[in-house]
């Protein structure tokens, strides 16, 4: 080997590493960083900005492993170059507690930007880091003072382009004029049932200039001079996002399953390992990185220095512009503004002040015209239904291609690719986002939320028309089993607020949660407001608290309910107590929270000994058995809607004071 | 008005009819009705082939609306043009049971070949349409015999070209070149939020060629015309899909709204409406249309000679090739073969004999190969993991570009696209289709298989890899929720068989259920086989039966559980009986079905009496509180998994013999 390793020698490097630690877990994806590593290293060691010794640096460029399979790649890299990942590390891929899990998971080893697997929400992240970028760098760099300036690199397959929301985001991006986002396709012509001919023939090339993408066709992928000469010219373009097409081959340079899917998912084996060390002439033994190959790849000096300057950057920013400087800081920091507490407080009180009866889509619009002026890190957003969904305050103004320091997001019909760019942007550092669409198309989003529940950052779901309130648009637009099924997923608030003061409770708690997304369930039609004492109010947050107390404090049976449905268990127990039945009831508006309550408060809501439990919601019964028992019952449907006014609706199926009534008495027996 | 009226003045009888029915309504999009009326009235009275006397005439051509709040447009073609609607039905348009939903929804209205409103599905519904006819046509017609030859049309909108799952789709149709299949591109620049222009800059045209699409650009869609030698060019077009890009004007026709998002989504006014009417020369009442323009519409006679014509070819088919024409009838009939009970309780029969551990991935596939040389109308396939999902048997073929007369498809990663693409392949009639993913990924098809449910038809989901079991791939690859997420899900049989026979009866009663779509999760890792008596085999079908009775046939405990638990919940009845308790375990595939069966058979395998009762899954357990009761407990997750070999995770969680035996105890008391 020279004195300077070559390109070639570095990311033979990173192929080992892979193929080692696959065997070793005996499971894993050797193809990917063999056929990845050229480029890679390139872009790692030579383009990208980063510095080993803070992963945290705020203007670090950042890179997305879109095809998260291919985590060793970006492992070994993280080794290679001199971050907190160890040898030991490596060798522990794939097991129990290690920080080299599987696929990349966020919080686990440093570096990982993002949790990706899920195809096609990886590019999709990189096109929201890239819009945190722009939009950071267009609200606080000042001439000369350029504070805000890196780059976003995704690598993406074959996989992440076939994927829907591939289209969604770099469409997006495309329109956004998102200059500094530059992916690298590994153009491979293969996917895990062959070679992709027969079921994937785009011009991808041509797709994303559609997009109005700046395009680097036909780069030979294992040539690092090409790679080298297309970065280049892709970090010239500030004005369009770029694509790098990489035409590499799978598993490059085992001998005898390289390109083709044979390589994909499974350890290379004894035989064909020896065959890749003899083609590739590297003879050291497993886990065995040469000194020289070390220091070829160590990126601490180098990444040291970068940070150095722009600390320098900063300091003389923060001198010209201390407020700004302490905004953009404490945004970064994830800190929310030093009178949030206290403001937010008085909002609250001023909403239960006023006491108005709206729809609670309409209470959320309040609450962000409530809380948007104290959070400029705020980003609103929708999939195209602002209107409707109550995500535009007094004080949004829209992200545009050519002006891009705003704080509202048109996301298009594009709901999948807002959940991901949702997700970039709270890991990007700076904003708390929030993004709204009609309930029912939260299935579009949902594995985007989950990935959100399962990073355990935050993110904010305003889903309106929650149930067949949505009225005449019918079935397709009425969702019935979505409240219960995003409360299935862990880690996801779920809020069905009843009034205009749960919903500002709620938005509240969504903003201060840090490690938990939430989703806000909002109804279309108009709801009662609900008289509380401040105990109740302060009660609000705990998920589920006594709303309406039985008569002389005794309750025979209780009625749970949620959003809409609370003003009929208040009418319905009203209508009993008339009748002479005492009956609580409890309004539920995040059954998610009051799950973690101590045993000692859920008891003093639902007390054991009062079996007679009613649960309503216009919505899937299942999960309500949970809190009414085996001697309770629930009014909710089990069946889709309608196309019919939403009163009528209701009526239909069976959400009346006198079915409550009726389904009280019967579980009392009467 | 002349002798023959004019394609604009027909047209005019759709636009008012849309904007009246609206304005009754007080509810309701007229705008997009508006705008497409024009090129509509072409496509539907001088193109398409199709007889309003018989709707479900096989060889029909098919449209799709995938913008379905346009649904005014298409029930004022079918009522204009004699189809079984009438005007007492469009002045119901949006109530409560009345044939004309807010959204076409399939069952109600003669002519509506699908459900559309959630955005992109239709026109991948389109895709699945016209992949149906190519691959009958491939598999049917004979020389000198065109039985099948027909085209699919579809008119889609921005909101359509901005979801993620318009660009899988539409990928697949230029890879598999279905030249039959002609979109029309409603294009006028207008969604909810407004000119589209600042979120969706896409070159659509050059996006479509980049798929392999015949392009007709820039067609004046108010201008008949222009419009017929569009089709015409694209009905002459026989091996790409054709798009057509219109040029039309939202609201065409309103003096002041016209051109704006204003128009879209609710009534005009009556000053509006008045300005149509005087503007586009309409001087009719409300709801009335002039003989002359029903006259021009009516594509009675037209439709009529269309079917003879091709009755005398099917007839002629009939007689050359009467085995061919048997088996294509009894498919479009969608009736199983005659042998179908008997071989299958044969096949189950034999699989009972065989008594084999086995994945429950794996036991598909031996279904398929079992029930597969039974059914022609079985087209399967998998979003690009078929060897994993086990999808492929010994008799499958592929669906090629060039050969389309299989019964296989790779779909690539494309699971929302899959799951449209099935809900056609079964509304076109001819197939039962099934389709793979893993099961985490079921999230990117979540609402296609909510339309399937919805709709009420027969689609099959193998949804493989169905737990923590999936090991080393980690949290991502992992599904949790979604087991119970899906069981909540109206109308959806969910599956987890425990081993081969429950795997073989859930396939069996999959394909049977014509109205229910089934999704069956299986296993990655292998599975026990169970010992059953035929009472305990023929009581499978009912979704949850006594698998192993307590001693002495009277439980202290009952254990519940699903697929990979099975074989755990029985070991820990054995320990639990080696210290002297008394435990029934219940083996539950299907909740769904077992809520169905009548309260005697329901009480006998879940006795009220018994109310220690553990649920055993390896994934949420809210669900499972229907089923253990207040005193009941879940050994389940309400986490997500980990990086790790499967069973290091099984163990980690908690699902072990001890711990199920303590829950057990627990809730015995002990």
């Amino acid at each position: 080997m020279s004195q300077s390793p070559s390109p070639r020698e570095l990311a033979n490097a990173v192929r080992f590493l892979a193929i080692d630690a696959v065997q070793k877990a005996n499971s894993g994806h050797p193809g990917a960083p063999m056929g990845m590593a050229d480029f890679a290293q390139v872009v790692w060691c030579d383009f990208m900005k980063h510095n080993p010794t803070n992963p945290k640096w705020w203007d670090r460029d950042r890179l997305v492993l879109s095809g998260g399979h291919a985590s060793m790649l970006l492992y070994a890299m993280l080794h290679l170059s001199g971050y907190d990942l160890t040898l030991e590390d490596i060798k522990n891929f794939r097991q129990l507690g290690s920080r080299t899990a599987g696929h990349p998971e966020y919080g686990l080893a440093p570096g990982v930007e993002t949790t990706t697997g899920p195809l096609g929400q990886g590019i999709s992240n990189a096109v929201g880091f890239a819009l945190a970028e722009k939009i950071l760098a267009a609200t606080y760099n000042r001439p000369g003072h350029t504070v805000v300036d890196h780059n976003t690199y995704c690598f993406l397959g074959d996989g992440d382009l076939m994927e829907g929301i591939s289209h969604e985001a770099c469409s997006l991006a495309g329109t956004l004029k998102l200059g500094k986002l530059i992916a690298l396709w590994d153009d491979n012509r293969i996917s895990i049932e062959g070679k992709v001919e027969n079921w994937f023939a785009d011009d991808t090339a041509k797709r994303f200039e559609a997009y109005g993408w700046h395009v680097v066709a036909c780069v030979d992928g294992h040539d690092a001079e090409a790679v080298r000469q297309a970065l280049e010219a892709a970090k010239a373009e500030t004005e369009r996002p770029s694509i790098i097409c990489c035409r590499t081959e799978i598993g490059h340079g085992a001998p005898t399953v390289c390109g083709t899917e044979r390589c994909h998912g499974s350890p290379l084996g004894a035989e064909e390992t020896a065959g890749a060390r003899k083609k590739l002439g590297w003879s050291h033994e497993p886990f065995t990185i040469p000194d020289e190959l070390y220091a070829g790849w160590n990126l601490r000096d180098k990444g040291g220095k970068a940070e150095a300057a722009w600390n320098e950057t900063w300091d003389a920013y923060a001198k010209s512009f201390p407020e700004l400087a302490d905004e953009f800081a404490r945004r970064m920091r994830g800190e929310l503004p030093a009178n949030w507490a206290e403001e937010s407080e008085k909002f609250i009180a001023g909403v239960q002040e006023a006491a108005e009866d709206k729809a609670t889509r309409k209470a959320s619009q309040a609450a962000l015209n409530g809380y948007g002026p104290l959070l400029p890190e705020l980003l609103g957003g929708s999939a195209d239904l602002a209107g409707s969904n109550g995500t535009l305050w007094s004080g949004s103004k829209h992200v545009t291609p050519d002006d891009a320091a705003g704080n509202n997001m048109r996301y298009g019909v594009r709901e999948f690719a807002m959940g991901a760019i949702m997700n970039a942007l709270t890991l990007h550092g700076g904003f708390i986002p929030f993004g709204g669409t009609f309930m029912v198309f939260s299935d579009y989003m949902r594995n985007a939320m989950r990935l959100a529940a399962l990073m355990e950052i935050r993110a904010i779901y305003v889903l309106t028309h929650d149930s067949i309130g949505v009225g005449e648009d019918g079935p397709t637009h009425q969702p019935v089993e979505h409240a219960s099924s995003l409360r299935l997923m862990p880690n996801m608030d779920v809020w069905r607020p009843c009034d205009t003061v749960e919903t500002a409770v709620a938005w509240k708690c969504a903003i201060e949660s840090v490690k938990t997304p939430s989703s806000l369930l909002l109804s279309r039609q108009g709801l009662p407001f609900m008289q509380r004492d401040e105990q109740q109010i302060a009660d609000i947050v705990k998920g589920g608290y006594i709303l309406r107390e039985a008569e002389g404090g005794k309750p025979e049976a209780i009625l749970i309910a949620t959003g809409s449905e609370v003003g009929l268990a208040m009418n319905a127990a009203d209508a009993l107590a008339a009748k002479g039945t005492k009956v609580r009831v409890v309004s539920m508006p995040c059954a998610d929270r009051f799950d973690k309550q101590d045993a000692a408060y859920r008891n003093a809501v639902l007390p054991p000994a009062v079996e007679a439990r009613v649960a309503v919601e216009a919505g899937s019964t299942g999960l309500w058995f949970k809190y009414v028992g085996s001697r309770g019952s629930v009014v909710g449907m089990d069946c889709y809607g309608e196309s019919a006014p939403g009163k009528v609706l209701f009526e239909h199926f069976g959400f009346t004071v006198d079915n409550v009534v009726g389904a009280v008495e019967s579980v009392l027996g009467e």
